[in-house]
């Protein structure tokens, strides 16, 4: 389940290639996920990115994860910066669709849910449940929890409104864009905060991702003091 | 300077390219900019998101600008979905780097000046001083104001930074890096909110960029009640 900075030396002189993440990240679930598609090893160390550590400052001035570090050297930070790095390196399985408007619209929906989800959904519930917490900024905002709530339903609809006219979210092609959408999900899912009782064509969605074998691991991350529902892990939830 | 939806029905039957934008937005200017930069020609269209119009909501269901609707129909959304899609099919000028480690740096930057730069800076100070009120989300907030006018000078330091390393901002090419962060900070210079006189490299980059053909029509703006500073057009300010 990775490494901690520990035994990060060791490592190094294997030049492994190493995440720095945090658990309930999305954006970092999103190159895990990617890296996983693509069959490539890694190892993961956790940055507590609150610390403003030095030498992760000097890897990455804008101080945030996902930080990827290749094996041989080279640094990139950024989920959407990481993922476009590595579909050019290592093409297959493609990523991010084929020809420019397929490429597009994989985009646009990453965008919809790094950018629209996240600040509608996201923040407002493992920002206001858990992020809070560990960067010391007080009690959650129940108005904000309350309408990350009400946002997600939004959100599940459009799901189902893009799955019952593709196969996958940007098209016939499992692609970065659910990849992103169940990152995202995936956290809230972690939170016991995702009604899927009310969605029935997103729920049959994520189950096709949650049994896809670059999907596990996540679901046996366990964040200390965070105790995720029965269901979590569950393929038939 | 672009035309307003009255004109856009005999355009639209000569299959003129459209873009949907806001004056005061980054991301608008962004592609503004890139568009010129590969000699493209455009329409433009205000478009008040705040009004939700329905055909706009389906061009882009996020109900966001930038939108572009190409002269064969096809609609693009977001500014980085667009200048990636802009940058595949007009390959000159390149404006996302060479190399995948080129184009890793350029979009990190990218992401900086419409990531970190947006929330620090522009939403505190274009977004409280002008959208809050379009918005009718009532009066600005002076103290996000107040940090608006303190993390500005990080950013200034640190565009000092890399043009004392390199020519432009991503490498030895003018890129969409330089695009996105002058799209940002021609808005705060519209407010008059850009302290050039303390960050001389800054000014110094700024004012290559303000002197490119594809840049002078942002410096003919003129918003209706927000009226620019004299020097805002001023080539050598």
């Amino acid at each position: 389940m990775g490494l901690f900075l520990v035994n990060r030396s060791r490592y190094n002189e294997r030049y492994m290639r190493t995440l720095y993440h945090l658990w309930l990240s999305p954006q970092c679930r999103k190159v895990r996920i990617a890296l996983s598609e693509k069959k490539l090893e890694f190892d993961m160390t956790v940055e507590n990115v609150w610390e403003r550590r030095h030498d992760f400052l000097a890897l990455n001035p804008a101080g945030e994860v996902p930080v990827l570090v290749e094996a041989d050297g080279a640094v990139l930070s950024g989920s959407d910066v990481i993922c476009e790095f590595l579909d050019e390196i290592h093409p297959e399985p493609p990523l991010i669709g084929s020809g420019a408007l397929g490429r597009a619209e994989v985009r646009r929906l990453c965008a919809w849910f790094d950018g629209k989800f996240n600040r509608e959904v996201t923040e407002n519930l493992s920002g206001e449940k858990v992020m809070k917490r560990f960067l010391g900024l007080g009690a959650p905002d129940s108005l904000a929890i309350r309408a990350g709530h009400v946002n997600i339903h939004h959100h599940l609809d459009y799901i189902a409104y893009l799955v019952e006219r593709r196969r996958w979210l940007a098209g016939d092609r499992f692609s970065l864009a659910d990849i992103t959408a169940a990152a995202h999900l995936s956290v809230i899912d972690y939170l016991g905060d995702v009604p899927w009782e009310d969605h029935a064509p997103a729920k049959d969605w994520y189950v096709r991702i949650k049994s896809r074998p670059s999907f596990r691991p996540l679901l046996g991350d366990h964040i200390p003091g965070v105790a995720p529902p029965a269901y979590y892990a569950d393929l038939d939830f």
